[in-house]
């Protein structure tokens, strides 16, 4: 028999744990015979001492075993997922997963809510009229089957040790710790069921990483935990300096998705889709990188992507007139013209704040409770490079009650930097 | 206001608090508005990191705030305590507090029970039959006044934030951390309301410091708190490497501790408790530490000390003709004679062990509701440096049940090392 105090020990002395101990650390969290003191002590001390990458393998399986397990061996390898460390603007799985499925991958995807600047993409589908983010398990699989893609809320307990820790992590400022953060997240990837992942990881002012570098550590340790736990993985590390696209908030962030798979847009969030797809449809179909982009590329233009999104739409349940019509998506009372005070090159926007100000105009929840205004949001008219002046209109705020525009304004401004000089440029995708 | 997190988060990030941040720690987690997992977590980071000695000293001080404190003030510079770090067969208060007493020092105690290989001091004085370890604060302050010595149980609640955090500390592995350890010893001290306190930190295989490094390095954490809290504290490292004296178990130690009062045994025992005396009258009294010692030594060579003795047990309601007549004391049915397997050198004693075989008597408590049997128990007729010879006395185990001498006397020859060569013989007191 195992004893907590005995885990907590070995691991403050620097120890590495055995297979039996982590088991015996997550089963019994989760069960609540081991108290969240001990859990909390035994985090910080991982914090501290750090996880070989096997223990961290051991301790994401763990977790993932700790409830329901989505089984998609029916699809073969040609199930995929895609995760996103999340960022302010981040509405690619609407684009991706139906390019995806147009192509012949199968996303089967249970999706979060969240808290956060905007809602998850859960959130962002029911600003559709009629879209049903609650499906039977008979329904998910048939709809997967037949049209490529179908994205539900996370119904069942996925990872519920993950969940558990999370929440401590949260109030014992264990969450900053890599082997930690990569078996949460691949805990819940691996639960999903998916064969093949692509990871996401966003790294700049809008990102829980803030160097390339950090996020490069990060993105290694998931591939590794991924790989060693059966899966093919593969991870792009992409720029959250700025938003992605030019539209923050749910029923906006749809309509940016449907003019970028209309090929109406060719910007940053249409190279990252791009990126992320062709990644995706390399590791299940087992094409080159290449080949996968042009497919992708061509599969815009010609239509069947978004032919495959009003199809998916339609199979759960939405309102595919309003998709066509984009007018008939939910649209706040108050739109306000937001203009810059300064003249010069817009040099950094602080994402946070400006993902901040969406939050503040009623775009996500900052509590559980909190409903979330389908309509409201930013449409950003300048980004950083751009060269404004004084009085130029920076963006339209959205929302429905005035009385919310000062604040939001507030937090919108304080997150640019203006300079004389033209910025240099980021790349948008660091590597591979 | 303070937020847990933060003070989490910079300790962790090896930062020194702020007085305002620890205060708000041990007054939220006193009240129960920090939990657990927020103050293990906090714990833990301090296990690590470290705290400076100011960060120490408003630690010990805000939990010996956090409850009630004796006021000894009346007694001026004459109030003077003692702490040991604990071992086994430690009965110094026994013999110090009288000897103290006898020469105008004012030792008014509040003391312990407590988990261990055998009771606390409270716990040996109950064996003496009629012995009140519960006093009304006035009796206790006529008594102290008037005899100059009184030892009571812990009543009122002394340092509560030390007593849930300790308890905490003990189940997430963060006992073992010198800022802890030293604010622990000396919340209760400070409530104790001494002016003066000399600290017996033993070191030694029945010791929770191993090495005398250690030991001097939490002696010198906790005087430098001491002393930052406005207190005169001196610190004494002693041998607890055997066990002190011959006699473990609570009416067995009275009895080794009358002997030494009546100036009939000069050895360990009597030496550190004459070190110890010394060193407390030295700091109540004003005397240099040289002259203290003769004093002691004349003390207990005239009877005043034993007198003084008797004294203070009539006084707390004691039957003093048990004290006169030792074998009116508690005694076991079975006394057994252990004898040696072997034949060399005593080389080494694990006196933890030898603990424990006490323990296995009764003369301890493993859990809180255990009952102690004050007559059992062990008395030694070896120590590290005789040769004995196969068949030879080691001891005699004294219990009420001949079913608990096989586990105890197993417990006790496993502690025992022998060797071909005499032992080299470490010293008694280390360091002051």
């Amino acid at each position: 028999m195992y004893r907590m105090y005995d885990i907590i020990t070995k691991k403050k002395h620097g120890e590495p744990l055995t297979e039996g101990e982590i088991r015996f650390f997550v089963e019994g969290y989760t069960n609540g015979t081991i108290p969240h003191e001990q859990a909390s002590a035994l985090c910080m001390a991982i914090c501290f001492r750090g996880m070989t990458m096997e223990e961290t393998a051991i301790l994401t399986d763990a977790m993932a075993s700790s409830g329901d397990r989505v089984d998609l061996s029916a699809f073969g390898d040609l199930s995929v997922d895609k995760h996103s460390t999340g960022g302010v603007g981040d509405k690619t799985t609407l684009i991706l997963a139906p390019l995806v499925a147009s192509l012949g991958g199968k996303v089967a995807k249970m999706s979060g809510r969240g808290l956060g600047h905007t809602g998850g993409t859960v959130d962002k589908l029911e600003s559709i009229p009629g879209y049903r983010t609650s499906l039977s398990p008979e329904e998910f699989f048939e709809i997967s089957n037949r049209v490529g893609v179908c994205v539900v809320g996370q119904s069942g307990v996925l990872a519920p040790a993950d969940k558990k820790l999370y929440a401590l992590r949260d109030v014992t400022a264990t969450v900053d710790c890599m082997p930690l953060i990569a078996s949460s997240i691949m805990s819940k990837k691996l639960a999903g069921g998916a064969k093949s992942i692509v990871l996401d990881v966003k790294c700049g002012s809008g990102a829980f990483m803030k160097t390339p570098e950090a996020a490069a550590e990060l993105a290694d340790a998931m591939v590794q935990v991924g790989q060693a736990c059966g899966r093919n993985v593969r991870a792009l590390i992409t720029n959250m300096d700025v938003p992605l696209g030019t539209h923050i908030g749910n029923a906006l962030e749809v309509k940016e998705a449907v003019s970028v798979l209309r090929g109406e847009q060719q910007d940053d969030l249409y190279r990252v889709c791009i990126a992320l797809a062709s990644n995706m449809l390399s590791l299940c179909m087992g094409w080159s990188v290449e080949e996968a982009e042009e497919k992708c590329i061509e599969a815009i233009r010609d239509g069947r992507a978004y032919a495959k999104f009003l199809e998916w739409i339609a199979a759960q349940g939405g309102d595919t007139a309003v998709l066509e019509d984009l007018s008939l998506l939910p649209v706040s009372p108050v739109c306000y013209a937001l203009t810059s005070k300064e003249e010069g090159y817009l040099a950094h926007m602080e994402t946070d704040g400006i993902g901040t100000a969406a939050c503040l105009l009623g775009a996500g929840r900052a509590k559980k409770e909190d409903v979330i205004d389908p309509a409201a949001g930013i449409v950003l008219c300048a980004k950083v490079g751009d060269y404004v002046k004084a009085g130029q209109t920076l963006a339209y705020l959205h929302t429905r009650d005035k009385a919310l525009l000062p604040a939001a304004e507030r937090a919108f401004l304080a997150s640019l930097t203006y300079s004389s000089a033209k910025p240099a440029e980021l790349p948008l995708i660091f590597t591979r």
